[in-house]
Order: C-alpha cells, then structure tokens, then sequence
C-alpha cells in the first residue's frame, strides 16, 4: 500500500529552524505518511506573510487533504493572516507563550528573530576558534596542538569523527581534534605514542563491520579498503586498542552526527560553549 | 537592578536538541531573566527518569522558584514520573501529538529517539562529501573544484565565510566552497579571472568596518590586518566588486551563522538534502 501523502508548511519570521527541528520531530511520530515539507523562511512583514497564505491556499485548492502548517511566527498581523488560511494550524509559540507568560510575570518582548540570531563577540570568536582548531586537526599528523583539545576522537577511516568534531566545534564551541587510527597504529596493541599523555581526552568510535563495508565501497568501490575482511580487521583491532587503553567508546552504527555528538556531550560531561539550534 | 534567575531543565529521551531549540527560542522572549539552562539527554529508562527527577527536586528545594522544566518525553512511564516531580511542567510532544494524531488519522509510533536518528546510507554519504568539498575548498587557493560547487562565498577575510560553509554542508548537504578576497583581488576592480566561469554560483559576504576591526583585533591585536582603516578600505572594495559584477550580497554584521546560512538558502533558491536539527 502506498503511503498516504501531506504538504506540510514550516512559517517561520526568521531562520526557519526552530520550526523545521520542532515539526520534523512532531512529524516522526507518524510513520506511514510521505510528508511533503516546505520551509518558508524570514517571512517577517505582511507582504511576505500574503505570498506564504497564497502558497499554503494553493495546496488547499489542488491536493485532497488540507496542509500542516507549524509556525513559530511572533508578529501578531502576521501570524493572524496567515492562520486565516486554509490549512491546519499548529502554533507552536503562542501556545506556550501565554503559560510562560503566567509563570514568569512578565511580558514576551514580541521582538522578531532573536532566537538564533544574538550575537556575542567572545561567544562567536570562540565558535570560530573552535572551528579553526578542528579544521587544523583534522587528520592526527600532528599532534602538538592536543594541549589545547577539549576531545580528541579517535577511530579508524570512516567511523563519523570529521563531522562530529565539525558539529560539536560549530555548535559547542568545543576544541576537537580528530586522529585516524593507520594500519601501523592498528599493528601496535597499545596506544599510538603521541596519543598517550592525552588519555584522558580520548574518545574512541567504532562501527560495524558490514556499515563500514557500505561506506568505504561508497567511496572506493572494490577495494582492499572497503572490503568486508579489512573492515572487519580493522573494527577488531580498533575495539581491542580501546578495550586495553581504556577509552570510552561509541558504536556509531544506527546513529546519526547529532546523535554522536550529543551522546559525547553527555558521556564525557564537556560543557557547551552556548547551545546553538 | 539585577535580572531574575530562573532554572530550567530540557528533558528529552534522545539528543536534546529539539527540546534545547524549541525551549530556547520561547526562553528568549523573556529578555529580562537569566535562565539557568540544565540540559538532560538520553533519558531513555526509568532509572535515568529517576535520576532526573532527583535533579529536579534538588533545585525546588534549593531555589526560591520553582524550575521550569521542557519535555520532548515520548515514553509515558518516564514522562509521567518527571511531570510528577515539583517543576513548573511544559509537555513540548505531547500538546501537539494528540491534535495530529485527529488530524492525521494515525496513531503516533511512541518510537523514541527516532528524530535525529533516521540512517539513510546515500543521504549519510551526501552530507559527508559535502562536508569534505567545504573542507578542501575553503582557501580559494585552487578554483578547479568550483564546478562541483553549489555556492561559492566570497568576502574578505573574517566575514564568517568558513562556518557558514560548513553550516551549509553539515546542516543541508550543500557543496559550499569559499574564495577569500586577497588584497590582490581588490586591487583589480573586476572579478578575479578564476572566478569569471562560476559567476552564478558566486555569493558575496561583508560585514560593517567597525565589527570586522573588532574580529580581526581579537585574532591580531594593533595590526595593519585589523586597523579600521584596513578594515574600511577592504569592506568598500569588497562591496564595489559584488556591485559592479552584480554578485549577491549580505550583510552579516548582526547575524548569527545558521541565521547567514538559512538567508543565503532562502535567496539563492537552494534546495537542501533534508533538513537535519
């Protein structure tokens, strides 16, 4: 059976995230719907606000279920415009507002797109920083710069540690360097020598065998790289390493980049910088 | 007068993130509270609920008010003890699951984790070689990768070129090279002879002199590099080159990167892989 099909409408008066994380999470609940997601982003005066009732009254007219629509649009105008429409309204702002409200004795400010957009210099020259950092330290030739480390994960090719450091320095503030365990490494059974005086900021991913063998022949069909005896050799070895140095560590098989990164958030008890969407 | 305090817990059984974007853009409403942000990740068991609840209740009895606490709980057994705990309680899931659920016609999966969790093995490939294009392009030494390129940033040095390309690529897949302005380039009036075949994809960042003197003195304090003078002379020349070529461009003075990222998405029409939290 076919799944069923919806639009759905994220409005948003600025970068559109806070709605599309909120509603993608709301909308994972239902498995057996083909949702058809559409972003209107910085929909922020009421000329924007007709083109996005035109949009959502265009789905009303030409698709047999009415559309979704999350917004966390702030502007009263044109939040009311838009929820006159035809489609299915969720407002995920005002229906908290109002009890926050209540709670806190104070008024909302009503100010438009401060979400994700407050800028702090020393908070922004840190992310940067971190992001230089990470960048620098990407591939474990050197590593002199570890001192300054917040983490360093450790894992042989392809087990997710450039995109995790990449998203824990960008949305963390977090120094993470990264160092690829080599086949040389893997000969040795204990740690690579220029690891050692950073223990305790190791953190090891492994991966199975069989999601490594996907990745690597994804990247170099047919090789001794990818094929399903290294991957399982390397993993084994890589475990082992871990096991005997005692380095926390994470299979990241069924797991996304957020997921790692959040997972070594809370495992390793680091401290984000600010918490960025 | 000194701002009220105010705890507040995010709670979620997966990364935290939703409950952490969702929860932040509604605490930044209330500009006049310092809100003490605990997020607890992972609680996906009845041990850790109880870990959270006692962490909760360490806060009632210490704190003049109560917490606030932010649920993204999808289990209702560990849903049910927090809510119980002594916390000023938001249900950010379950306020809107059962309206859906009316609407939709369906029951909710009650799979937790599910979020930020979804595996696809092409889409994981993608936003990883994305990620690795961002990586190998962001000095603008070489341009013979640009026609792989979906976007190419360009601006003079420290007008948050890097992080928004790395933003792109994590967040939306999105090849995003990056080509610094050297003091060379502005020299000429027109557009750098390695840029002239990518015209298209070619999206000009600048930034007002005065922040771009304070960035660049907190990286080289009292050089010619951060003088404002440099700074203005750089910017004026950076703004009549994307002028003159008709190159589009945005002023990231008062913006956050996902704020730069998700406008350039937004203006240049470009579609994102999926959209990830």
């Amino acid at each position: 059976m076919a799944n069923i099909k919806r639009v759905v409408f994220f409005v948003s008066d600025s970068t559109g995230i806070t709605a599309e994380t909120f509603g993608h999470s709301l909308l994972t609940q239902f498995e057996h719907i083909d949702f058809d997601i559409r972003v209107l982003r910085y929909v922020d005066n009421m000329e924007k606000a007709k083109q996005a009732c035109q949009a959502i009254e265009n789905v009303v007219a030409s698709e047999p279920q009415r559309p979704l629509v999350f917004s966390t649009l702030i502007d009263s105008a044109v939040r009311d415009l838009i929820a006159a429409s035809g489609g299915v309204w969720f407002d995920l702002f005002d229906t908290f507002i109002s009890p926050l409200q209540r709670e806190l004795h104070q008024s909302p400010s009503h100010t438009t797109g401060r979400t994700h957009g407050v800028i702090d210099d020393s908070d922004y020259t840190a992310r940067i920083d971190a992001i230089n950092f990470t960048m620098a330290n990407d591939d474990g030739i050197s590593t002199r710069h570890y001192p300054e480390a917040d983490i360093v994960l450790v894992g042989v090719s392809r087990t997710g540690k450039t995109p995790t450091c990449l998203y824990l320095a960008l949305h963390y503030g977090v120094y993470a360097a990264n160092y690829p365990l080599t086949e040389d490494d893997l000969l040795e059974t204990r740690l690579p020598v220029g690891l050692k005086a950073y223990r305790d900021k190791l953190f090891g991913l492994t991966i199975s065998a069989d999601r490594l063998h996907r990745i690597r022949s994804q990247r170099r069909p047919a090789s001794h790289y990818a094929s399903l005896g290294q991957c399982r050799l390397e993993i084994s070895q890589a475990e082992d390493l871990f096991h005997s140095s005692q380095i926390p560590a994470l299979n990241t098989t069924t797991m996304s980049v957020e997921e790692i990164a959040t997972t070594i958030m809370s495992r390793t008890g680091l401290a984000a910088l600010s918490a960025l969407a």
